[in-house]
């Protein structure tokens, strides 16, 4: 289970401070032109210490291609990737040997394996989700020759959160500041409530936006595999991410049906009246209907906890179950949403290029 | 992608107005006891006609079981299952051959397929979820050996919500009344709100809360097999489902780390300190860490979008894209939400049994 | 484990005396007539009864296909098929509740789920295959329009066997004899033999060889999925089958490298260089390198075991270990390979669809 | 397609000639003592330049673990793992760039994917089962506990072959000769013949044989899943292997079913009499009756054909498809058969591994 996708899979492995991370894609289309500088450039966006309000830790994240690629183009076979862990501080951590943190994995590891790496939040580190990025940048560069673009950004911090929806604003602008919002003024407040929260030791938590343009209607696989529940799938597996929603999601709820339809636009017959494309008026539904592409943007929104590992002392419990405080030592995220936004985008891409393959099987 | 599952696996068959809805359970363990008149009683709960806020279609739904089961007992082999379609009122849907009913699939089916069955939402038609009820129902029978429980209400009808979370309401009410929500009160609100809404020619959306006890710790596949994230798509699966999130979810975002721990409580130790069984003072998390289940209940929330079939006229286009106007005609439910609960556990009750038999493999 | 494939899957449920067998075929593409009587004609190869030398039983096997069929075409969405189970002598079978049939799956499957459907083998019965049959109808519909053709024989019933390979052969023969063999004089000494070991209540083994032509070079996944490993398993799932041979097989063991090289044919360079088509002198290889299809006709060989069941008194013993002698009574093929032909061609044109499709997942 | 498995799955990358081949194996039972002298003593054995009789090559084949074990134990993670290409003569294939060596991969990969790394094979290179022979390591580092013991043997070169069945040999003597032999006089033999063919500048082919002891009745997944099937396309999957056969194999073709009966033997009851322990008085069936094992020891063949590399000219076509002689230039075996034990073990012992694991989802 530690592999992403059908057609196009992503299988990663690695410890927060064992030896390397990495992983194997698999199914990666053949003939597609390598962009090295382009996936150093998305390993930045994620790497920590890039701003005042991520971690300090600075981690080189040099990745390493070590397959697939043969004179600058994919070749069709596996992609076996690597990124050593130089900077570990596992001194750090030698006080978590025995001690569980609360609202992390720690416990629950325990108890599924019976033994953990104890260092740094071993397996359940967010260090995994840098492969994540190695394999979301190889998804957008087969993207990119079908014209299919995909885009995230911070739209909440704690109480902050933007007031309009993504037609609203110049996503271009998205990498302008830290906390990778596409509205300027938002975006200073929620830097400045991000700042509080670390003065305090605390961390904070928001939403992520996610739109991807140029998605030609048919992708998405009934009935157990609809491309909503694939995307679903693909965030609530990121780490912290607690939520997911498509189109207008919750907020549909409060509604009725004659509201939220989104009516088609007449349009002049094409030459074939099977294949006529169709544009709709609103776009509620987030360019997904019946579990299939519509061909409009889709847009879906993750909803990402403060994560629990705070830099002052909490009470919490041994192995043994006896009452013991918490004092994290290690360098940590006040709010991970800004990192997180291109995990959200590389996780989208695979999903939208295994989905590109797989309608591919539909028709002789 | 008709297949549900890792280990025990639905796949389904089937659509509206064909000759029968059905499928393929694999990877029933053996040796359950197969309470028959449960099922029936599962597939009622799910079943148009059963009140007046449903819809009139009265769908008989017998199961008929074709395998896998010997002398009542399960043996371990593929339970094939099947529901004939009687009540086919075809003819209602004549007009639909060459138009596109807006916020529906007829138009994503016809882009995908190049053809597609009119008739009733052909496989988009939420008559499939029918066999997901078997499915679940056969899920339940091997959760209760294992003293699994699994239980969803409607939580909100378009603006009328309930005030609490789970703990504070009998679960057992939630069958008493038509709308499956276990306040009174509320339920009698919501179910005078779908009245309404039905007069009006129009639907209301909602939300429905999931609960299951008595997981044990452990289940869940790092990392991109988290517990949530398979419960997630799950769920986005089901037909009209816009939204999902676990533990404290979206309500998360707006709050600081120091207030979300699951503080663990102090025991006193087992023998082997490396199993010592935790539980935590609160549980925001949702019974879930890191993926794994941490033995806490597990509760989540799916939000159901208002459905597009109305009562009343409504722009659209057909094949050729002309302008045109539609009037349905079939018999609809105002509000899905009583009808999807059952659907929601069935779900529920697969992912879990699922998970429960994959985490079997993780030691020798 | 009750699904083969990829792309084009088929899920079959369904035990020998249970009320109905059948499956799911998933993944078949939309937009390919059903030609229902060519479905039914393959079932009719495949069933017992047929000729004299066959079981006497006398199964209708009427296919009722249940969706994915619309107006004449498939649709896409998954086709649900069924075979009811009529002619059930089960009485037959009360002596083997207790008593385990040597070299039969009585005694595993016992093992394996602690319970069985003891009647006529249940789930392991070769009654299952006729599932395979419709799949293989159905992938035949979608490899006729590519132009590839999927043939098998018998090569060989006990110590008689075919003198040359099968381009010696007129293939359009094959079903001008009961034993399915080209070769009108070797058919003939076949049937012999099989008459003579009927009538020593006793049963014999043989050889079917496949032959597949038409199939585009390109088709295969490396490195576990090669078009070899792909047959070889589809071979080895048929009841009874006890090996798989592709190209010269076994008999290039004993050979040299130089006696084995398949010479490419020198021919005058296309466009594009790249995509040159090449013909080989020789097919040594079996129509497949590096498992992957190279254009060259694909063959292989299938060793079926003489079956198990006897019609004359064999020791055994009862669940409780005692001896005791079995006397089979039901109706029982004195060889299996004429009515195995058909099931050979349908794993292996179920194979090669399924490759097919997955191969246009190479390129974007 | 790079991975192989179901629950313990091993996906591996690397071509010959790039930086690293390598793999990530997932679902490794957690807490299973790591033996690393173990691991790369089996690297040693399908080690190039291990004896006379094979390539000159001398790889150092290092492994490096980089995730997955911690304090010497398995931690239920995924283990990644590569092996740096140390030795490359890539000058040695720059011939090669525009010609076809026939009987390889070089067209086949072309044709998939339109373009190939055609140093040393790239992807179709057998280095890649060094991959297979890590996986195959630590598989047996699990079974070992169960005690499960898996052991090839080269059991026929050219026209040599062992008279005998493994029954009759001291398999501990496997290793003590380079062919890997258990019969000293015949190992002697086969190590003279491959002498001769490699003085010619050619190759030869053989069989290998595997037999498995101490795996428990009830491994195998009915009906597609049946071990034989599984084993066989592990085998199949292995470079220049066109044959599998298990038990009697193709031998059983030629007899009558009275003959190839195993018996049972009587034996005193268990306390639970569905479960009772039952052996055979003979094998005929290599262990596995109806997909599932049955205890007894599990043994199959598998055709090696001569490798297509010869160290002599032979005509073969460039892309252009003109006429041309090859001269191949870089090391190479002149039987693969004693380097392919080894890999011929690591497949068998991951597939046992993998049905051991699956076996235990059958009951709850």
């Amino acid at each position: 289970m530690n592999t992403f996708g059908n057609i196009f899979r992503l299988t990663t492995f690695g410890e927060s401070h064992g030896t390397a991370v990495g992983g194997i894609i698999d199914g990666m289309p053949a003939g597609i032109p390598v962009d090295m500088e382009f996936l150093q450039a998305e390993m930045a966006r994620r790497r920590p210490g890039q701003s005042s309000i991520t971690t300090a830790r600075n981690e080189a994240d040099q990745v390493e291609v070590l397959s697939g690629v043969f004179e600058g183009m994919t070749t069709g076979t596996p992609i076996g990737f690597e990124v050593r862990n130089a900077n570990q501080h596992s001194s750090d951590y030698d006080a978590l040997r025995d001690v569980y943190r609360p609202s992390h994995a720690d416990y629950t590891y325990q108890q599924k394996y019976g033994l953990r790496d104890h260092r740094g939040g071993g397996r359940s580190s967010a260090r995994e989700t840098l492969s994540r990025v190695v394999g979301g940048a190889f998804a957008k560069m087969a993207l990119r020759t079908l014209g299919i673009d995909v885009k995230a950004y911070t739209s909440q911090v704690g109480n902050i959160s933007l007031d309009n929806d993504w037609t609203k604003y110049d996503l271009s602008l998205i990498e302008t500041n830290a906390v990778r919002c596409p509205d300027a003024h938002s975006a200073a407040l929620m830097e400045q409530l991000i700042r509080e929260v670390k003065a305090d030791g605390d961390t904070i938590g928001g939403v992520i936006t996610c739109v991807i343009q140029g998605v030609p209607a048919g992708l998405g696989e009934p009935v157990f595999g609809r491309l909503n529940a694939a995307l679903g799938a693909a965030m609530l597996s990121i780490n912290a991410c607690k939520g997911f929603e498509y189109g207008m999601g919750f907020a549909q709820c409060g509604c009725r049906g004659s509201e939220m339809i989104d009516t088609f636009q007449p349009t002049s017959a094409s030459g074939d009246s099977n294949q006529t494309l169709l544009k709709t008026e609103a776009n509620h539904s987030g360019g997904i209907q019946g579990g299939i592409s519509n061909g409009a943007p889709i847009y879906f929104r993750c909803a990402f906890k403060p994560v629990a590992t705070l830099l002052k002392p909490i009470p919490t419990v041994n192995r043994q179950g006896e009452a013991t405080i918490l004092q994290a030592r290690g360098r940590h995220d006040p709010c991970v949403l800004p990192r997180a936004v291109p995990i959200v985008e590389a996780m989208a891409a695979m999903t939208i290029l295994d989905f590109y393959l797989l309608n591919k099987t539909i028709h002789i």
